[in-house]
């Protein structure tokens, strides 16, 4: 057996998700499939972990067994001509033995994209969270920078999917406009050794809070110090979420 | 009666175009179902021109005339909470009267995409044209220049649609690479004082042409004095190509 490592990128409006669901159409089915299809095997596939119905992925990292003696070049061609056109490899390698796409990943990189423009705009609709106020996202990076650092999180983690540990290390957070014709963007970029369920869009919907100035900075010191979800602003909607990279 | 005029955004991708069809999604159906709800009338909207399916407009100017008493401004704002989220009105305006956004329209731009990595963006597909091979952008521009100018553009007009006068001015082209993030795009942007059909699209398909290096960049100019379509290259698809702008 070898083991291959994919990085894939993927527009998840269509799909409830990463993860196989029967009925639903997801994004681990869509790969499943192409890799049937490429290898005449049955190949199931680990991703460094699920994403939501509508989040998207710009270097998901997939891993997989197969007996097949296709060099990864040739896996990554014949799949991006079997996958649909929102699903797509950008990289494929080869893995060590045992490689396992979750329990190895050390670090992962989120990134979250607002639009707060007076009108919607019909290109960011699927991969941006339209906000009518007008954002301070300075303050929001002020705010963001008190959660760095080794805490337990589970104030941003949706109830009904407790995880055993709560302790998360975020090693990075930033807030930032952007710049020239992304006026009306405002990004969070999230990293860290992982992630509780939904943790990455809680916290923004809580930065939001202090955004719009329903709250103030110091707030969210105060969620994190909380150890309780309803401390915390709503999830933010997912379509504005992009899985960024996993490193290993 | 008083005119009104908006100026429109649509991704195209879920439409067969601006123009109302029976029994196909068309974004001027859209507006119009929206503005009957909000006025209570059947209005009819008349705008720039048409766009085909899959093709998006920045810029789409529309008018009507209407005798509701709403601002503009009102107008905008209740279109926007009627129609779907993948047409905007980004503007509105009283206009004067008698406006015809088609008879009156000056000036137009488009804009078409091409994306030429090696593998496709899938947060580009609905957006871009996919070239695999990398495109000379310098030679495309070089190319193009010597379409500006009056001319009879007929070689650039698909068939089957014939205008009574095939004399158009093209004031600008422009053929560049992206900077930055966007070194896999490849952008045309035409202004002229009116287009015929599939005129942008038969034009880039004929520059990719020369970008590819299957032909050699004096033979733009030779399309364009061949007078017939047939000598032209292909036309690119519909999904790179964004109705920029229109001038009154």
């Amino acid at each position: 057996m070898r083991w291959i490592k994919l990085t894939v990128a993927y527009d998840g409006t269509a799909y409830c998700g990463w993860q196989y669901q029967p009925a639903c159409p997801s994004v681990q089915g869509a790969v499943e499939d192409a890799l049937g299809r490429i290898t005449g095997e049955p190949i199931r596939t680990i991703a460094s972990g699920r994403t939501d119905a509508g989040v998207h992925a710009l270097g998901q990292v997939v891993s997989f067994s197969t007996g097949s003696r296709l060099s990864a070049e040739v896996f990554q061609r014949a799949l991006n001509a079997e996958l649909p056109h929102d699903v797509a490899v950008v990289a494929a390698e080869e893995a060590p033995a045992g490689f396992h796409a979750t329990h190895d990943a050390r670090r992962k990189r989120y990134r979250y994209v607002i639009h707060d423009g007076p009108v919607r705009d019909v290109f960011r609709v699927r991969y941006a969270w339209h906000v009518y106020q007008r954002l301070d996202a300075e303050r929001m990076d002020r705010a963001a920078k008190t959660l760095v650092g080794t805490h337990d999180f589970r104030s941003f983690e949706t109830s009904g999917s407790p995880r055993a540990n709560t302790v998360r290390t975020l090693f990075e957070i930033e807030v930032r406009r952007g710049r020239g014709g992304e006026g009306d963007l405002v990004v969070t970029e999230i990293e860290a050794d992982g992630f509780l369920y939904n943790m990455a869009r809680a916290i923004v919907g809580t930065l939001v809070e202090v955004g719009r100035g329903a709250r103030p900075e110091p707030w969210v010191a105060g969620v994190l110090a909380a150890n309780e979800r309803s401390a915390a602003g709503p999830t933010a909607p997912p379509q504005g979420l992009f899985l960024v990279k996993v490193e290993y």
